[in-house]
């Protein structure tokens, strides 16, 4: 039932998204093709739907709330360019398709993840446009400024690359998985929030649950990678171990690990009843994220 | 004499910008020493300073074109890094010094650029807390996140790219001068005039000013590297005729690109009378940005 559920938000935040896409005109049309051909390989579009579902929850209106999930999901899509660049993990298949240089080439996957990136600031400003509310626009836009930076979302990405073939303790570990999974997540959820005017109460709430959340989905994910079906996921199974990658299910092994996941997406949920608001959905999505098998 | 007030103008702006580079600390560290690598390398600040003389112009006061000044080098920061890798250009050196992707390697180099370019727009969020005029730093924001951007900057990086070896047609060649170079002079300009209060009009007139000034600009880098001393340059001469690069002077010759500097420049400040305001030192910069000789 969910799923049928999760794929009507899906189709629901792809109509949003691809209302912000460049049209492929003009002299420099490669990069509008090579940037809409990775926004459009599918996915989740966990972090707009969260954005949105969070929104809702806070009784959130209006259409304000678009630039920025097409932002977040624009962010989201360059750093997947970006990363599997041959610099970076040189994965050639992302979600069953070719990824970005090996169809456009190395040099127009550069400057497309360059493109997604700075266009997302483009077009989150929109929303200035939207609404009168300068102030509350401007504090979303902090939030989406910050928790993809160096300080976050990046951070997390380069004791990743500087780690790899190592071993990371513990706090190594959680940094990596709290800033290049779970920043992201909290930026979704706390712009949702935000923008439907939450107090800075209930924006910190949300923040700890997207962080459990991020945290949450990204063991899940290191899961799949050991004992998923490659079919199923789109990609090879057991590339994190090829690459010679540390993950949380190295270090902790695959039973703590499921633990884990439960332990954490429960604690999420469970904090909901901290806030006046309810969003059934969103509570099941959670639920479902982190018991997927893809 | 223009060299030392110039010399006095780049201290000045270094002072600003470094204000806002991150502390070299923390698991991340290596992207904030790639980061501060390419941010400390020298260069004219040209853009940070025509930001800080149009403000001035226009009379602006207090410290919230600070952060904008920052942001705008970081921007072309970036641009410089990811136009500098294997893929792209494949240059070794930059202002005499060792590229990142050499120093740090292509994974870091890449993230560096990403780095830069994400907290360019942290950075300039940083106005919000500066000043209570959200609506005019909101402009500002939309100007920073547009010029630099898939329709401006990058949109001419990538023409130029497709087009390398390619004879470009006059329209092409517009392009490419007006977006990978004039955009971001453009911003510079216009984010200063706005945030100093200048009416729609007077930011069009700085719009026109700055256009023309890039274009020069441009085409002066491209004399110089064909007439230029490579000691003095900093880089190799003649690089563009060895990667196979159209210039404006293999197109037009170097008579013509060296008239056409003049009227650009000329005209870029003569369109000064038609505002109320005077800047001896903006124009002074303009002139001499046209006649350098590195």
């Amino acid at each position: 039932m969910i799923g049928n559920e999760i794929k009507r938000h899906i189709e629901e935040a792809e109509k949003i998204i691809y209302k912000y896409l460049p049209k492929e005109e003009g002299f420099q049309k490669t990069i509008f093709e090579a940037m809409n051909y990775s926004m459009t390989a599918g996915g989740k579009r966990l972090r707009p739907i969260l954005m949105l579902e969070t929104y809702r929850l806070f009784g959130g209106k209006g259409n304000v709330i678009e630039p920025f999930m097409a932002a977040i999901e624009m962010i989201h899509t360059y750093s997947l360019i970006h990363d599997d660049l041959p610099a970076l993990d040189n994965d050639d298949y992302r979600r069953g398709r070719k990824t970005s240089h090996v169809v456009y080439g190395e040099a127009m996957a550069i400057l497309a993840g360059d493109g997604l990136l700075n266009y997302a600031y483009e077009t989150a400003c929109k929303a200035f446009d939207m609404t009168s509310d300068t102030v509350r626009t401007a504090k979303a836009l902090k939030v989406l400024a910050s928790k993809p930076g160096i300080y976050g979302m990046i951070g997390g990405q380069v004791l990743d690359v500087l780690m790899t073939g190592q071993v990371m303790n513990e706090e190594q570990l959680y940094f990596v998985y709290e800033n290049k999974t779970a920043a992201l997540i909290e930026a979704a959820m706390a712009i949702g929030a935000i923008l439907a005017g939450a107090s800075d109460d209930e924006v910190d709430i949300i923040l700890q649950i997207a962080s459990d959340v991020g945290h949450a989905f990204q063991i899940q994910d290191d899961l799949l990678d050991v004992l998923g079906n490659s079919d199923v996921i789109g990609k090879p199974i057991r590339s994190d171990e090829e690459n010679g990658k540390v993950t949380y299910v190295t270090v902790h092994g695959i039973n703590q690990a499921k633990e884990d996941v439960k332990i954490l997406s429960e604690r999420a949920v469970k904090r909901f009843t901290e806030l006046e608001y309810e969003n059934e959905f969103l509570k099941a999505l959670i639920i479902f994220l982190v018991t997927r098998e893809k």
